[in-house]
């Protein structure tokens, strides 16, 4: 037990079920004096939040987050804040059939093998509801790497079905609902999608994000490195199935010469490591890519099991992402901060005041 | 800092670089009981251990490990265990040409940044010897997972480069120095290799692991994801840039129709999932692969800069694997087991006498 | 940072100051299936809330505590359960005076220097108030410990500044605003509380806490000790100063004939141990002492500084105990809960199925 | 399980039991750079080793520590360091009479009911002999808090049976076999421990540590508070019953017109406090006192019970500290390093560039 929390130093510690009364959580480790409002932390809700478009789910919630503790008079105080979204549109109603039943690709199963019972109202605390308050803690960390170390964390969807994104324009991804980079892929992603809402099924996706900025040194090997850090929360992310950095599954057939980044005194001259080389951020772009597969809940009709261990048919009725993928964007881009921010962190701890002889050298060329 | 320990009630942390004195390490929580000798361990350490073959580096060490504690008449005490395996060719010399360069690929340059120095003798605490007493403490959580709970942890090379695998046999892997499970590849391996080392350069490969038999149950949601916590083992063994669970990336492209696993009264009739569905095992096999990169030390001559911030160039000489994902295969099923073990006792503390009224299913059928 | 959690596998997470909008926790780890509900936990806060007798402070909360999420149908899931608090009486304007000044005994001056500001409103996260939220998660322990494995854990008043308790009697406890097991002090109490008041000083207090029907085997040694771990959590109250196990500083002047305690086939035949033999539990009583300070906001004039280290006068005017070990009792009994559940869980992980060939001797005759 | 680790950040991981093949460690999150050397660590080993003289146990063991990894060229280079104690002096065969009794005062019950079994070889990892680790770990702690902070932990020997210490001159602890700091009580011990040996009885002690030079800002609540990490550490050596900071249990009978500690633009006034406030340093000494109880292996003959739970007589021969409080000082002292340590690096990591705008006022006048 006791799964719920992220992080070592700067630590997310989190609750709440998907038609609960509310979710929330806490987060313990800010470092004192952050300016820091309800509204810095609504940008990134609003973008994760269901109802926004006609390719997410139907539920309507307006994720307001309050703060309850830990900032005074505007500013971060150092000790822990309380974080608390309230759950409006619980129409549990339209999840009492799943009670019995074990919904294929679902967790319905899972959790009622390991906890022998479960909240079955709209998928309990195995939702990606909980997320939300994933987003509101990074948030908090976003807005201190990017004040204090002037780091930014880009989240964007390269990929969805078979319509991959050719460019990254990152001044595009928020522009569209789809999280798009690539402008000229947006009529191609609404017509598959629209194509999709009809056939009732769902699609996978890929998501990616970059953190730029960084500084050389964070990681803490050989267990705690910066890669497997990043890894863990990204597949720990509801409907991740895999995890890449830098080149990723490419270099399976890459040659030694090929992927090594040429340091030069002006930089590397290529980024195959994604930034991150012996478990150490390198100071280049962390670049993290991530495969999420398609929604479950899928209006196509199916077989399953009920808790009798007798076969049954199941249509998934209700509201549903056909593509959990997008909303996913925000979400990796808050876990993302998170490990940057405990980085920082731990970083800061071991080594204030040591300098290697050599300057690091600029970034990507 | 403080990262060199892994798992939360089934802890290793480990020591050691690759030419000091010895490597080492303590198990903490290896329940009492087992009966556990060194000869146990050094299995999978000769599997490991280089200079076996011509395809991995020349460096010999025995890899002797010797059981300092915790074992006491042939049994575990309940008691942490040290392990300690000394380092016998530990050629230095070797290594005085890279005092002052950073190697491309390699920590070198992370390590000098991060740690304002670094052992620079082979790699120091970035070489992947320190991975030998992960292999160690792995072999007591796969010997306990095997003998209290009948799980088995087999790993094989799922590609090299453009050999790939189409049959995976576990009975043939120990057969070969590649690991390779598909008889029918040996002679395409082999000659691929022989020409990759008259090269000089270095290749990339895939690994994947599998865990049969593993109890429903396992993962401590939404953090501690069972997932999760084996995509931070695996992306935290030296050289992996790529996780997947079941499907991993495919999922991109896959339907949900297509994607999701039939619960039947008989069992799930197929395993796109991996093993896990919310973050918990599903009492399937655990299917894990792994993207690892070339060797970044080859003799192809290549550019890189000193610690003067001065461009040199670099011909890696010395003793290296033309390709580091062979032997990172029972590295690979060390970790899967160290995961699995520490969630088995993690679920174990939450769980007594907690049962589901729906009996689990058979496995994939 | 990130101080605010306690317990490894029942963890605890907490957040609020004293004068903000509301105090809250997350408990992570309780195992599913207990019946909880919040008059369970209503029943400890009451005994802790302020306002209940002319002996503590006048402040009035009703401490009504919510459960947000991890209880389904009445029975927790296995899941984090949220626990809120909201504030009511904030009469932060009494608190303005204290904004540029640090309160001689209080934690104004170390939090200042700590965080670089603080808020000033009651003390804000230094003060007791946060301990609520304990009494609440402990609440959740004690049900568990209680209902499961029929341990009860009792604290009471053993000492007020001269007054001394000569008796134990659990079921006096809870009759008296004291917490005094010994009704024949209760004059005595009453009447060195009236002529305290009247004075405008406050004095120290000792607490004790039992455990009972703890079974034998609790604690991980070497570091995480069963005694360790209580006085980590005892000494983490607010105002503790010393914790004692069994016999504590009486140990000084006694030889080992008289110390050791007994076996016998009837079980041990003293407990000087304080039911704690090597850092874990003997099945004995787990008995514990603490020493409180004396409330540090008095009405009896003092000196202090101020932000701009000038000498000003001080009287402490507000709602104070003038004994905060009186209110200690049952935060006391919570922490002690925590530890044990905490313990509890632990010990399960990692012993399921271990048994001694020595059956356990029965508790202290 | 896994309870032997202390520390987040300055992380000490121990194993190895009375009459195994070694003892050891892995100190992890050093920050780089430190000078240290074995004969460093040795100073401290010597102080704490048996067979010093007449008044500890005959086992002689030389104690020499060797670092194993994670010093390079004389320094610390920021990764994890393994030492290693081989022991010695095994007299096994002394011990085989208590293979199938349980010792009185021991943990000799308690571990054979937690774990099944046990190393029954001088009290396996019960025996105190685990503690010269936490002595060399708390060397390092030591020495890089002496050098980069400035920071002094001074233990000595308060109280022995009847004899108290009245005068605490640090210059003296080191001169004598007590580490008593008050010359004037030498021959009061050397008296009062000749008669005891001659009884074959043990007796008690308090132990005291102070550090000074501590910046204030240390601790971080509400859980982790300097002083309960602290009571953590030092009840968690062998034999300490009861943990003391500033006043410890006089407390009790304090007003707070007496307690508080007034401060003034030159300092604090007084310490009653013990120099810690909220959980949080105040820049003045840390004072802390501890009591050990006698040792439970004495010559006075006593009952116990076998493993076939029958009533046997007892009579411990072998080699034994009449008083265990006595060595105990350097192990305290190692264990303030390590918290105060730990504490400094989490208090980095936090608020690195926070300051306050009052400035910190001296120490205790």
């Amino acid at each position: 037990m006791s799964g719920n929390s992220f992080g070592k130093l700067f630590t997310v510690t989190t609750f709440g079920e998907s038609h609960g009364i509310a979710i929330g959580g806490v987060v313990d480790g800010c470092p004192p004096g952050l300016e820091i409002t309800e509204e810095d932390l609504q940008v990134d809700l609003d973008r994760r939040k269901p109802g926004t478009s006609r390719y997410t789910t139907a539920r309507r919630e307006d994720d307001e987050v309050q703060i309850l503790s830990g900032v005074f008079e505007g500013k971060t105080t150092g000790t822990s804040i309380g974080l608390l979204i309230k759950n409006k549109d619980q129409r549990s109603q339209d999840y009492g059939n799943i009670k019995d039943r074990f919904r294929p690709g679902h967790a319905d199963y899972t959790y009622d093998q390991k906890y022998g019972s479960r909240d079955y109202r709209g998928g309990g605390r195995s939702s990606a509801r909980e997320t939300a308050i994933r987003v509101a803690a990074g948030g908090i960390a976003k807005k201190y790497l990017k004040e204090v170390h002037g780091i930014e964390v880009l989240g964007y969807l390269s990929q969805l079905g078979p319509v991959t994104v050719d460019k990254v324009d990152h001044s595009v991804t928020n522009t569209n609902p789809f999280f798009c980079p690539d402008e000229s892929k947006l009529d191609a992603l609404d017509e598959y999608m629209r194509d999709l809402k009809k056939s009732g099924d769902s699609i996978g996706a890929k998501v990616s994000v970059v953190a730029k900025n960084v500084p050389v040194g964070l990681g803490e090997p050989v267990f705690d490195r910066l890669d497997a850090e990043i890894a863990h929360a990204m597949m720990g992310i509801n409907a991740v199935k895999g995890v890449e950095i830098g080149d990723g599954f490419d270099v399976i057939n890459q040659k030694g010469s090929e992927h090594r980044d040429t340091l030069t005194p002006e930089g590397f001259t290529s980024n195959h490591a994604g930034g991150v080389l012996g478990g150490i951020s390198t100071g280049q772009d962390i670049e993290v890519h991530m495969a999420l597969k398609p929604t479950s809940s899928i209006s196509v009709p199916g077989k399953t099991i009920n808790k009798d261990n007798e076969e049954i048919d199941i249509v998934t009725k209700g509201r549903h992402d056909p593509c959990v993928g997008i909303r996913a964007v925000p979400i990796a881009e808050a876990m993302l901060a998170l490990v940057l921010m405990d980085h920082l962190l731990r970083h800061r701890a071991q080594n204030a005041g040591v300098q290697s002889t050599t300057k690091p050298i600029a970034g990507q060329a």
